[in-house]
């Protein structure tokens, strides 16, 4: 009775990219209203004359957040807001929201609560609507998964895959900070575990900590865009990490890239956080993820409208695909930029057992 | 470090639907594009002329499914199945959904091969695109979320709340079986459990079985609908359990229904394993729950659209809420009838160690 296959090939030779492509690579839509599927931050539909954008997220207890240090309201407000990243990604105005979660009755009422409290607030904050989802038990831990909604004209919609060699690299905010942020919560929960008795340590650690906690999606950014009619070539969120998501912009758009080491905004909270973690600051931000960042590339012809725009960094520029994904660094030496973001099935073996 | 609440309730006395209600019950829209928000068996939104309709469910291992028994061909299949059941119920068809996934890495490859060969397989059948997901891994167990996505003109639009006292109360197809398949999976399995070396006795089982693992959404009877111009003054999909479900579309539509035993579908082989079951058949078509039949109520001047209308049956009518929900039973009684569909969190003491 049981489901037996003889030929086992483990999901961790793929990798969760590789298992996505691997089992969807044969898809050919059907519907006039199905404009773009699987393989960019959000799916793009149409009804009526705008684009329908949809992207959807599930966050896993024990792998995308743990209960030792995620307040509840804080991992409520989160889920939302990743989501809405997702959206604003496309050039696109999330408008609606719908949230599922599977939990175990070791979760209170209240507990639920204050999680919808956080998904309530992030949802006025972004002018989103609640409109559906799905409650259910969970023999072990909290799932949520969150659909979001949003709109386009076509002309404004931003892929993954338009970028030309030429185009200059923007990025919107600090990286890295999200990823020391985590790294101070894990090293204080292992000192909690290890001594109940010591208090966490995390004073003046509040930007960094508030950035792994309670992100905000870059909705700034896509205002900014629509008022000054500039139109991106492509555009993703940095989920993953600068360098991996990068990777996704120069696969999709048969581009190469140039980035200076140099030019990478890093905020000082992060440069300090690293070096105490015997950590090089820019690995953290090329490597770190959550950042939830816009990554985007413009047309030359666009850079004075960027020069004004407030929090903008530029970074480097596209070249052409067969000179690759390279690292000007601050000595001087040219490399070859590896992407190395979060591989959640890598980590498995260490938090499963 | 740890998350505590000093009120503790415990998630078991809301029950599921009033857990959603009680997080969702101040949600005010804000967008012109959302039409109806919580509480159907889709979210309904305006882009351009027609109503988009958006539905989403999670399916958690070991809650609504048993590895031991739930071939991953037909675990995909039923996934897309069970959503776009939620689209139909609103007179809508479906066009497009998203799958996503979290998985232990006890899944091979070949496993989510044999997941998604059944989903590729439902969307193929149903023609709906496939445009999106996530996948990510799991600290234990597989979770699938889905999203359906679909599309009905505003005048077909067909809620649970339109039901009128004087409406004629129908369902597609019989009821019950579903339950029973999986009454019988699950005495298999504990046959197999305290004895591997036995063969599974499903012989001549395969209606029921068919039933619970792989059961088809009534495409068919939205396509009847929309051919005799028929528009249902109520729907809702049976996925709880006909007296569950029933209990939501009188609710919501502020009225009572009668039901008459006798003309309540039951299919023979059903009737006969209830009885192997020691249950009265009945019981397993009121309260069984995953049927996804349709139940709807019709004004009474449409009764001639669905006399002619193949397997349908005439259940009831819808009356006066202050009537009640009633129960005209075949020995000559008159009982109230009582919503007892699935409540997951009642069963989770038992399924979680």
């Amino acid at each position: 009775m049981s489901n037996s296959f003889e030929n086992r090939t483990d999901v961790n030779e793929l990798g969760e990219f590789g298992l996505i492509d691997h089992v969807t690579k044969n898809i050919a839509l059907q519907h006039d209203s199905s404009i773009k599927g699987v393989g960019d931050d959000a799916a793009v539909l149409k009804f009526g004359d705008k684009y329908t954008v949809v992207s959807t997220d599930l966050l896993v207890e024990g792998i995308h957040f743990d209960m030792m240090y995620s307040p509840l309201k804080h991992l409520g407000y989160k889920s939302i807001v990743v989501n809405l990243s997702d959206i604003y990604a496309m050039n696109a105005i999330p408008k609606q929201v719908t949230v599922s979660m599977a939990l175990t009755n070791r979760y209170s009422v209240e507990a639920v609560e204050a999680l919808y409290e956080g998904i309530h607030l992030a949802c006025k904050n972004y002018n989103v609507d609640l409109v559906g989802g799905d409650t259910t038990s969970s023999p072990s831990g909290l799932t949520l998964s969150i659909t979001a909604i949003g709109e386009v004209d076509p002309e404004k919609l931003t892929l993954r895959s338009g970028a030309s060699p030429g185009d200059i690299l923007c990025v919107t905010g600090d990286l890295g900070a999200a990823y020391l942020g985590l790294q101070l919560l894990e090293r204080e929960k292992q000192i909690y575990l290890s001594n109940p008795g010591i208090q966490p340590d995390l004073e003046s650690q509040d930007y960094l900590i508030g950035r792994q906690l309670k992100p905000e999606a870059r909705a700034d950014a896509i205002e900014y865009f629509y008022k000054n009619k500039l139109v991106p070539t492509a555009m993703m969120d940095i989920s993953d990490g600068l360098a991996s998501d990068l990777f996704h912009i120069c696969k999709q758009s048969n581009v190469g890239a140039f980035i200076e080491e140099g030019k990478v905004p890093i905020h000082p909270d992060t440069e300090k956080k690293a070096l105490d973690f015997n950590m090089d600051p820019i690995t953290a931000a090329l490597h770190g993820g959550e950042d939830y960042e816009l990554l985007f590339s413009i047309k030359e012809e666009d850079l004075d409208k960027v020069r004004f725009m407030p929090g903008v960094f530029i970074i480097g520029e596209i070249i052409d695909s067969k000179d690759g994904i390279k690292l000007h660094t601050t000595g001087g030496n040219i490399h070859d930029l590896k992407a190395q973001g979060w591989k959640h099935f890598d980590n498995q073996e260490a938090s499963e057992n």
